[in-house]
């Protein structure tokens, strides 16, 4: 089948054909060492500095405060094990929720092995954590808060303002995991109290392999990858002048379009979640209705396997997740699932689509029907759904 | 000035056009997340899968025993701050040398200040460590030998056959920063005893923000980067198609070329050390004469500033350096030339040129010309040498 639907733009986004064509340049023409002197790496360095201000703008950042990275994941591992370090004075303690990213659960599992006292925080069952359960935290040796601003899986937004007003009243760090936010919702750093924030080229249509770790100025953080003087002696490492450029024009075609990108996906998310629902018995939403990614959807298709759906939507051309990318390959149940309360058989027969603003109303049609028919035939295979079915027609 | 020499090869290289052509489709046609399950990632997959052998294949490794990272330092980050975990239990010792890139001896430092012991080689003045003192540094507690095969700035080998030999018959692990030599020059990791080395793309006509950790099968090394099961659970982040695919291909012309190119380049390099030795009074080669880089020049140029040297060759439209390009912005000495036996001054007037196999005679033979021209200009300018001149006088 040659037909694509591409409904995983939470796991990775096609770079924006205008986006590449900025980025060209840098690989064989402008190729200088944006760290070397002369002239002829003037135009790469100035291109560097370009995409610092456009990546810093997306969320009211000056550019000195953005640190160029090589994604989302040593962002987070950075901003994480560097705080331990600069702020070991203060104490040693660290608030995270459960349904954070694994980028952020496995560093957290790592820095407990080695004496630090990480509190996870609960999540209802729409995938918010409590700002009450938050603020009791909260300790005198706290060093850091540091809550995703919009879940990866179920696409639940974190009431972010109110975390950055906790954690600036009570003087402790604050930071975020924007990978899936950045330049798909609205984010200020000053307006939200952001300490740190991570954030990754490729999930706004720009290049992988990049990222920006924020810092705000007077934050103490000292550097991950040591060696060079790049990235004012905290990032070492020959400057990635292409893919910078393409993170730059990926958060400057954000900015751009967020309000619409957002209005647009929103209104087809909406539509593919009542149609959804109404079309397909037995099935569920995960995350919060509103409170979300304009471009996520996850539902629980019960008496259906994730994983068989995600076959079966595959053989009909349509690209959907059954949870994070980065855990494929495990069998384990969703830990942001089962954190919502989902039984490890529900989390199990869930999946994630989700949109771009490349995504149209046609092809929300076609997987609307094609769902219908795979998750007809799963249930029509399953053993629990005829029994389902006698015990509700024998209880009439 | 429209003409560009570009002779700093070793700070960054251009990416060959087929090398971008064999990205191209990753960006905006197979942009799958290559952890993705459904066919649609297949390609992106398979294409990091090919990449990976291409990697291996230049240094006698493996597939599994390549990941990829961002780059050399974090690679070099990575296999040092990982080794000093995994082996706690055998000691905290680790040896490198005093000429190491930056990314060894920040890191270095770094463990230091975490309790771990560094015994630092001195090298002789042609910049190669002594087997003798390596071999008496060796203590019981000693985990890691980290020496480059290479060195950055004046190009010197060093034996790493037999350091090789001599930490595999003591029982040490043995890791090489190959930046600059990965693709430039025959390495072998099983002849070589090599446990772990580093490379990166952009040295080699790949593209920037892409590089390998090798690690021998059988090396305890645990995640630098902690989050998703990316690269078998050991570097985490969303996997990078494009660069990936690029440092493959750039692995593979340099496999393909390798021996042409470096006889290439060899006989370039040598030509132009002759002309300059010949041509320009008072000018010494710094580096091994012969167990050096194909592509290396380092020359000190008495009576006359490196940086004086290096923006009067950009005006005349010639890229050269005065160091590290990781260094740059920085006005110390290099600890390279002065740990082999240069004083500051003469340190403060070397400038490095490096060659690619697009490196042309004509090229060299302008530069030589520009170089009699400035190096004349900046001694007519110096008292320094008109005290010299008059001294010589004198003494007749």
């Amino acid at each position: 089948m040659s037909r694509l639907i591409y409904l995983d733009n939470a796991a990775t986004t096609r770079v924006k054909d205008d986006v590449l064509q900025q980025m060209l340049p840098y690989f064989t023409q402008s190729y200088g060492n944006p760290s070397s002197v002369y002239g002829f790496a003037q135009e790469a360095r100035a291109a560097v500095e370009k995409a610092r201000t456009r990546a810093a703008e997306l969320i009211g950042a000056t550019p000195h405060e953005i640190y160029f990275t090589s994604g989302g994941s040593e962002a987070d591992n950075w901003a994480l094990k560097s705080v331990v370090k600069t702020y070991a004075a203060k104490g040693k303690h660290i608030i995270t929720s459960k349904i954070e990213h694994s980028a952020i659960l496995k560093t957290c599992e790592k820095l407990h092995n080695e004496g630090v006292e990480i509190t996870y925080l609960d999540v209802d069952e729409n995938g918010k954590i409590s700002l009450e359960e938050l603020s009791n935290a909260i300790r005198e040796d706290t060093i850091l808060i540091s809550i995703m601003t919009a879940n990866n899986e179920v696409g639940t937004l974190q009431p972010i303002k109110e975390i950055g007003r906790i954690a600036h009243e009570k003087g402790v760090l604050f930071h975020t995991d924007a990978v899936q936010a950045y330049g798909h919702i609205p984010i200020d750093v000053n307006e939200f109290n952001i300490d740190l924030l991570s954030a990754s080229g490729h999930k706004l249509h720009g290049p992988k392999g990049v990222g920006i770790l924020y810092v705000r100025t007077g934050t103490q953080i000292g550097s991950f990858i040591d060696g060079g003087a790049q990235e004012r002696g905290r990032r070492a490492g020959t400057i990635n002048t292409p893919g910078i450029v393409g993170m730059g024009a990926a958060a400057l075609y954000a900015k751009e379009n967020l309000i619409k990108a957002k209005e647009q996906q929103e209104s087809l998310r909406d539509y593919f979640i009542k149609k959804v629902l109404s079309d397909i018995p037995y099935t569920k939403l995960n995350g919060h209705v509103s409170d979300r990614l304009p471009g996520n959807l996850n539902f629980t298709f019960s008496f259906a396997s994730g994983e068989s759906l995600i076959i079966l939507l595959d053989q009909a051309g349509i690209c959907a997740s059954s949870g994070s990318a980065c855990a494929s390959g495990s069998t384990s149940p969703s830990h942001v699932l089962t954190a919502m309360g989902l039984s490890e058989k529900q989390a199990g027969s869930s999946v994630r689509f989700s949109l771009s603003d490349e995504t149209t109303k046609e092809e929300i049609d076609i997987t609307v029907e094609e769902l219908k028919r795979i998750v007809t035939k799963l249930r029509g295979m399953s053993l629990e759904y005829k029994n389902f079915l006698n015990d509700g027609l024998q209880s009439k």
